[in-house]
């Protein structure tokens, strides 16, 4: 009998990677087109189902692909419809499920990105063997995933789990959902950004490269790698994102009692001047019956890997 | 074949309420023994199942008895072991499904009170026929059980659903787990009373009947019965109240996107001058995702009766 594969795709809004696994989880052929190259969202199906279909050729497996799994931003798991993602270059909503299959003749089965990376956790990464734990996703915004009971909480609409979108400081930052003090403001790249121009300004006299780089420019790699070369003001400024974060995860554990919350994404390259932090934080504010029960950790898998071992184990 | 039946258990810092409950959900005898009155917890085990085989036994239901199931405050649903409730006499740990099994030779069940009367309001209430909804228990401190997918969210230990201890406002009141800022700190019959004294200092001119009791009297049912009479300042006080619950329930569907979010136990007497202002402030503070999405509605059970029920149908 043949071997069975499927294609895991996953939509960010910079790349979309794409690559084919097999039923142990190996990626056996991998490779992505740029998102923002594609203003029109017709010409962008068409050429990522071409790109895919010329992957399954190349590698001889026409016939032996069971579906394609996609992990994108705000889909609603149960309709397959990208609902309100202000990250791609195209309105919502998009009928992403039913686009690619009618584009490439193969059942899709899409989930929001950070589902996808839970699952690929689960079964790949930080969360093997955990019934209950959290994915944070610190991108340039934050997603989340939640694993209770071994399976992911959707909620009634498929659009459980925008924990980014909790109110950590009531009448705090504006963000872009239109209300104030969502940990998003605080902890996703640009709040790690905004908390770098608000610290230069207040500490004129701490010495930092940061004040060096222009702030239309300055990016939260600049900060992490900073921090690294052991810049004060850096690691001052992932000192505080670490404690509102670990602020954050105390009510997340009085929700879901996980047994881990494992971050995800670009500004987790950081390091312990991001998670010494947050595990410090998360012990002073956790409640009591929950102490010591809870593991931070950083993802261990290559960040494309778990999105598209995700994306890939929903479809099977 | 003979009928089958089991004990359900309602376990308070004030009254045991226990019941006989047939499989289609009748209560075919119902009484109760005073918890406060046994300062030894083997006197009170010992009484308790006293209690209810004389029950049993007047109902001439010897041998028909399936099991038992308990709901009592912070039990352990893993272990059936009361850990740190504030509210009973007893000191914690209390190993209550050993003890009762013991006592009672008859296997038991138990888990957390709110849990219980989220599982009464499932199959007999507020909550039939949904599959994501969650209840809030509104009395001397705040408990809550998460429906998730048609299932409890019990968390790795059994002790998911601290939603009164999720931080609402931080560096907030006081909270008697040792925290500031505490949902349970405003929003609980404690903290009713707790705004309704720093109003009557705040607003020296408004007449008030509240102001005429003296503070340590003051319970959240004169707050209730003053707002009824058209009294202001009781009005002003669930208004506040209110919109404090509707913030944090803003905070809960952006984890579990739940139909219903349903109110339970003795504040909710205080009907629409509270329900009303937790509708306005959710509408205000919710995500846009979810607008118009999350019913606002209290039990439609007896508490003792959903609270019997629930905590019966663990045991089935």
């Amino acid at each position: 009998m043949a071997k069975r594969y499927v294609v895991g795709i996953d939509i960010g809004g910079t790349h979309t990677v794409f690559g084919i696994v097999d039923t142990d989880g190996h990626i056996v052929a991998c490779d992505k087109i740029m998102t923002g190259e594609y203003p029109e969202l017709s010409d962008y199906i068409s050429s990522l189902a071409k790109a895919v279909t010329e992957q399954i050729s190349a590698n001889g497996l026409e016939g032996q692909i069971e579906g394609i799994g996609i992990g994108a931003p705000a889909v609603n798991h149960n309709t397959g419809v990208i609902e309100g993602a202000v990250d791609l270059p195209w309105p919502s909503p998009i009928p992403l499920k039913e686009m690619m299959e009618s584009a490439t003749g193969l059942p899709v089965s899409a989930t929001n990105d950070a589902n996808a990376a839970a699952i690929g956790e689960q079964i790949y990464g930080a969360g093997r063997g955990l019934s209950d734990f959290i994915i944070l996703t610190l991108g340039t915004g934050i997603g989340s995933g939640i694993v209770s009971d071994g399976h992911l909480v959707h909620g009634h609409r498929g659009l459980a789990g925008e924990l980014g979108h909790t109110i950590i400081r009531p009448g705090g930052r504006q963000c872009s959902c239109g209300r104030k003090g969502c940990l998003e403001t605080y902890a996703s790249a640009r709040g790690i950004v905004h908390t770098a121009i608000e610290m230069i300004a207040e500490f004129p006299d701490m010495k930092s490269v940061l004040s060096e780089i222009p702030p239309k420019d300055l990016c939260s790699a600049d900060i992490g790698n900073a921090a690294a070369n052991g810049d004060q003001l850096a690691i001052r400024v992932l000192k505080y994102t670490g404690e509102i974060l670990g602020e954050a995860c105390a009510n997340f554990c009085a929700y879901s009692s996980p047994q881990a919350i494992v971050f995800f994404g670009g500004v987790t390259k950081a390091g312990d001047h991001l998670i010494n932090p947050i595990r410090e934080s998360l012990a002073k504010h956790i409640l009591y019956i929950y102490k010591d029960q809870v593991e931070i950790t950083t993802s261990q898998l290559p960040h494309n890997d778990a999105a598209v071992l995700g994306a890939a184990a929903a479809a099977w």
